[in-house]
């Protein structure tokens, strides 16, 4: 097939390196040209334009950081929509929120265009193993027409249902990840200003049910400090929390803990965490520790060593 | 071995019950003596305080529901500490605080005598089926004296460290348990409110790396809207969630998700669920459903099926 | 002046009829056409659009629930921009956020058009008093001509910068309404739970330093159980704490208490309180004190009366 | 009168000081004696122990620094009740729970003695210029035993109920002194994010309805970054937040705000602000502002000036 790829951050220049390996033929577009290096190499054809990449195009994927840019890549001047045709298809992996994924696929219905929204599961190491999953939102007929390429993708292709029910699960799967580690980072800290050793409290916590399992995955990193490079900025999972909220508001649900978690990683940006991986928030709050101990000792309570 | 048992709830009977199993004779103390009627046909002898159920012991176990309970059992008029003996050992297998764990290591010690801190985790099922895990704080030639009843009871036995090291890991793991189940709920609910059935997202959710193991547990009550009987009343997990505050407030780290999802508890106990299992709390955050579309739509953003 | 004035809810219909009193020609727009029964007998013209309703003003208004509302009015078919001549001024006073209102501004300025913004301080009451203040966000030539008409409807117009800075201290005012309204309820609900009166609480708080003086304007509501009709519903206070949230988001900073306000006032809308007063977060808390009192009793902690 | 002093801090030394000033003969303790120095100068008598400073005494004062430490005192050995006969008063002035305060009342009663607890509104300007208010629970006859010495002190003296009432409108009070504080600094930290100057921010929020008068004594500190010394130091008020927490899980409330502005406060301990004045939290959330234009400017949202 011809497919256009827009956007090749960490994840969409891996994904479409998969698309080259089973031999379709890539246009590809980026904000800056030098992440497209690679794939130029391999035989890809560079477009100047989100139109451009589209033009001759089967398929074309976008895989962006936010909503607004996908709005641009689509929606403006030499964007996506100005181009495609009606033999085309356009698969949206972004991660979105569902009102704004509705939004696109009312504007390409609104030119009598077909749109499908694909985000993703799965980070760095998942989009270069082709080991992501798909959670599919539009008809049947477009996901069939996109499967053979997601398959050059991922391993798992859930069609969730219409219009916004891929992004709907997408919000749900973040959410989790975003309290989870959250959630697990304060257990950490607390256990260790309990005076348990972090090697205690990984093996007791890790692998029993109350666990998730992809926490196992952090454990290195929390053990030696490494956070870059990140297989999943912070800044990122900060911003996805953002859309789960604004989903939330949508909805009419309320969403405390989320929330809540939202504003700890942004306080972990403000410290300079954006960029590394998103379990540096246990670096964020275990932070201080002896600025900590002496508050905790000059309140009478000192944090005793246990064993 | 003679054993005392000072507590008969939910857990203490079954615990007490599978010590009696292996022919351990007991002698057993409740606040209210209807609670005992099983053990005693089975051959338990009835205690009229916990300082009777001490005294010819070896080994004396409380099961109690909060600090509170513990202290006026253990250091009451008639209680425990006023009828031990030097080679008798008091196993607290109450859920505490490591600061009031380590309160009562000490009360025991001032008096010559031995104390070790025994929590466990796993709730109505495991204490039935002998399979708890005891998080064990205190000396390790009183866990020896010990082990032989905690086999009885449970599959697992960690020793954690000198005194408040169990209770500081049980700690640990009631802030996952809390806190995972409360973030769980939220995603459902956000879930259902975006579109995708309850199905759907229990397919996509449970068994992924998103999702600790225990929920998969929870998923027959939630479907089925049955909280009653609780493996894990809701009020007792928020009251752990209290304790966990309280120890963090005492080791001076900050733990905002924790605190929020203690309000979230604290919420549904007002509502009424405070004696149905935890998972309740799903019920709480979904409840006015209708109340809730109606507010959706008045902000003029519906609610919108997706599928 | 010709004036149109584009949204006739509680506050555009009585801002509206001061406009009128002032003897200045109004048509007018609603999406339904009842609400504006008394302009009309005061002489008020029909327009049909909001086009229709700018087409032969000085000066058009608007006065919407929420952005996307005043998107629409704008620059949807038949929208404002759509009839305005550089002669004329449209000026916005709904409480949108800042980056919307820029927006906005960039939109007017992109087609030569002009744009003010002025969300107000002040509910029902000063609305209808003329007593209102004006936040406005724009060039100093467009307020000055705007002037004549802000002071027909208020009595205080501060210039606090360019295009988005009226919004910006307006979010500012609104998320200090919020989260002093939902922490004093928090207070009271405390304080009575502790054993103190309500009467004696109000002594003691209000007119204290520790105090907003708004909350005393809350006090007979909150004694008398009143809270229709609202002068500031609670569902509108909600959406505004989310338009916090994400100007928030946008601007980079962290905000977990107004976060969690937000949700608080959520959870409120899904029991019904929605068109309340927002001050009704109080009775939201407050609800099922028999439950609680139960609750607060089985934890063996009665919540006891001091006097 | 004969007056017993426990406890010279910021507030006890001033208090202290007032009290000889109206020619009360003073024997005071505090844990070291160096705070005692202005004091013996002027004529008081030095205790080796609480219990020395209430042998020869009509009434005797503590002032301490949270609960524990007024245990310590009071039930201690050398401690208060030890010396304590029925003729004499102890007054406990200290920032505590209820009921804890109601546990003290209690612990004298058993001895057949006398209790007052009241708790002071004001910091260390009012504790020098005897203009405290005092928030008292107990026995009509008891206040009246204590008025003269409290006159001294304070200017104002509420009679709120039995045991527990004076200590649960202290609780009240600083709660909303901590959520105020807190719920500003966001509103300030959003409002300078968004381009506003911080003096238009103060000019348009100070004095307007929707901010607590405290909030104009606290502006002179962060307009110049000074927050030492401090009137009432951040770690105090964090305790007190967590005092407020444990009384509403006690009385079976719920306060989400509470609780995270609680978790805010300790995230401002860790870095370094515990024994600034608590408005240095303003200072805690607008850290890092460079960190955060250029995580802002990274989303592609940079924080932009508007005038």
């Amino acid at each position: 097939m011809k497919i256009g790829f827009v956007g090749l951050g960490i994840m969409g220049s891996r994904m479409a390196a998969n698309l080259q390996k089973h031999g379709h033929a890539l246009t590809i577009y980026n904000r800056t040209r030098e992440k497209a290096a690679e794939l130029l190499a391999h035989g890809a054809q560079w477009a100047d334009s989100p139109a451009a990449a589209t033009a001759q195009a089967d398929l074309v994927f976008t895989m962006l950081a936010h909503p607004d840019a996908v709005r641009e890549a689509a929606l403006g001047p030499d964007g996506i929509l100005s181009a495609l045709r009606q033999t085309q298809l356009w698969v949206d992996c972004s991660t979105v929120n569902p009102s704004f994924s509705r939004e696109m696929a009312a504007a390409a219905a609104a030119r009598g265009l077909r749109f499908l929204e694909a985000p993703v599961t799965g980070s760095k190491g998942p989009a270069a193993a082709a080991t992501l999953i798909f959670w599919v939102g539009g008809q049947t007929f477009d996901l069939e027409a996109a499967r053979p390429a997601l398959e050059c993708m991922g391993s798992k292709i859930v069609h969730c249902g219409g219009p916004g029910a891929g992004t709907s699960l997408k919000m749900v799967m973040n959410q989790l990840l975003g309290t989870g580690m959250a959630a697990f980072a304060e257990a950490l800290v607390l256990g260790e200003a309990l005076g348990l050793s972090r090697q205690k409290l990984f093996e007791a916590i890790l692998g029993s049910p109350a666990a998730a399992p992809f926490l196992t995955l952090k454990r290195e990193r929390i053990e030696q400090g490494k956070y870059e490079p990140a297989d999943f900025p912070l800044r990122w999972l900060q911003k996805d929390l953002h859309l789960v909220a604004t989903s939330a508001h949508e909805a009419g649900v309320a969403m405390p803990l989320t929330n809540v978690a939202k504003e700890v990683y942004r306080l972990a940006i403000r410290d300079g965490y954006g960029e590394d991986d998103f379990s540096a928030i246990y670096d964020s709050l275990s932070r201080n520790c002896e600025v900590l101990s002496l508050a905790a000792a000059s309140s009478g309570r000192p944090a005793q060593a246990v064993a």
